[in-house]
């Protein structure tokens, strides 16, 4: 696995041309209250775009966010953002109004939980609006919003990306069919999770269920099963990455927007869409959504560094490691 | 990989003494009802120790079976049995009595299933007796039955094995306890489900429920996650097997035992207890069990081949492969 040296490796196998290379990231930027079975964190940072911006950051800058937010975000926050490589020109700051404020419950298994409050305040009405250097993004994340928001950020862009990921969710199965569709013609990569995948097919075998997925738009469909892992299907071939079995989960909200930043990340860092990069980038989103789960809100994934991602990718490659 | 020449490598690698390697096979040869969402099979053959055996046959012989059935069990079946290298020397048969009878429905998921009608039968009594030639076995799986039966076939032995496996199930958590501690205690390995393993140790954490489990006796721990996969537990290490992404599953009855099979007739033949090996073994368990939920009962056990579960073990080198 040469030796590991993955940060090191990657300056000799992908040159520079990458290095200039950015993210595209639109999603939302909030405040979340979470309680979990091991304690409580309130009005912490949250939103898909945070989440996705400090995983992918890891990987490739700058991270060109496109968000709102109110006057009400900790300027603590924006900092930490930018010192990680964000580009802040996209984000939105509405005077006088509320950023989005999302609350929920975990319950024991850490996989089921209870939305208790949701305000949409600022994002009741976002129009996501490009500046003029966003708009020849190479790689673009779009984050879990509503339809209409997604292809609005499509329309905006002057030529097709070299890669368009989104998230979406079962909210928008319900109640945004058309748009949805609408979107998924245009993406190379759809993650979602299990449940949500047997939804838009109408399949349970998660095989069909991609299947019928893949023949909607995207080329690339990546499950994400929380605890039990991710899959990608790309045609009839298939990746499966473990998740790594932890002792303690703390809070596993983000963890599926850190997975797609990492993912992203490591595709926009190297430039390569093949599916050997591609399951690379698999791992490197799981990797990413195992630090994310160890702390409430943001935290761990403020304190990372080339090292500790490198160790715990050797740790997947340890963990499913086989040879007859 | 070897070039995938697993069998032929096994040869090579393993020589001639393990091929007088025997595995002794303790559990119900049974009748089972099934239902699934994709069809029904009535008074079709069952029993953990009729799928371990058929699993292991394909990597050792013979295998010494240890049960109980009536005078009610198909002969052609005693048959099928003998010609995939059982010796049934240890199987008693009832005369005028009937064979254990097991009726299930599965659910939409297939992880959840009733249990609509269990009928002891020959079992109500049973007294494992092995038989002289058994007595020195050195590789031992003891199927899903009531402790006190899998401690009565412990007594027998002459020495302890070089390995010996059990599974065991909630019920016996919840209605012989003790009993199970005392197995525990004299098991290197045991082998259930996730759910299991949180029962047993009280913890939910899988990876803190492997800590407890591992405290009560066995060196090892198989967690089986049904569809998604099963993890191996040894001290502080861990190995991640998948399950194969399958576009049908006709029937899940009898996978963990087939698993088993598979699992404990690789290490027979191979009569190698490293982690390595262990590791192979867990994968050799996991393709046997992905052929056995293809079709109801044991009918894909009495079709497949070296070639075949080549191939398969083949599918599950790829699905997981990555390379930095």
């Amino acid at each position: 696995m040469g030796g590991f040296r993955i940060f090191a490796a990657l300056n000799e196998q992908y040159p520079t041309p990458h290095l200039r290379m950015s993210l595209l990231a639109v999603g939302t930027v909030a405040f979340d209250d979470i309680e979990t079975p091991f304690g409580r964190a309130e009005r912490v940072v949250g939103g898909a775009c945070t989440y996705i911006s400090l995983a992918a950051s890891y990987f490739v800058r700058p991270i060109r966010i496109v968000s709102v937010i109110g006057d009400d975000f900790p300027t603590e926050m924006l900092e930490n953002l930018k010192q990680r490589g964000a580009d802040l020109e996209g984000l939105q700051i509405k005077e006088g109004q509320k950023s989005f404020f999302w609350s929920g419950k975990y319950y024991r298994d850490l996989n089921t939980r209870d939305t208790l409050d949701t305000q949409l305040n600022v994002l009741a009405d976002f129009d996501p609006v490009l500046p003029p250097g966003y708009r020849n993004a190479e790689y673009l994340m779009l984050g879990n919003l509503t339809p209409q928001v997604q292809l609005r950020v499509l329309e905006q862009l002057e030529h097709r990306p070299k890669l368009v990921a989104m998230d979406t969710m079962n909210f928008w199965m319900d109640t945004a069919w058309d748009d949805l569709q609408q979107v998924l013609k245009r993406v190379d990569v759809l993650t979602i999770n299990d449940e949500e995948a047997r939804q838009l097919s109408g399949e349970h075998s998660l095989v069909k269920a991609a299947r019928a997925v893949l023949a909607m738009g995207p080329r690339f469909l990546i499950i994400k099963k929380g605890e039990h892992g991710a899959l990608l299907f790309h045609g009839e071939e298939l990746f499966y990455a473990p998740a790594l079995p932890l002792a303690e989960v703390t809070d596993p909200t983000g963890a599926g927007d850190t997975f797609a930043g990492g993912f992203m990340g490591w595709i926009a860092r190297t430039g390569d869409l093949s599916m050997d990069n591609m399951r690379r980038a698999v791992i490197c989103g799981s990797a990413l959504a195992s630090f994310c789960v160890e702390k409430f809100s943001v935290e761990r994934l403020l304190e990372l560094d080339d090292a500790l991602i490198q160790q715990r990718i050797r740790q997947f490659a340890d963990l499913v490691h086989f040879r007859f």
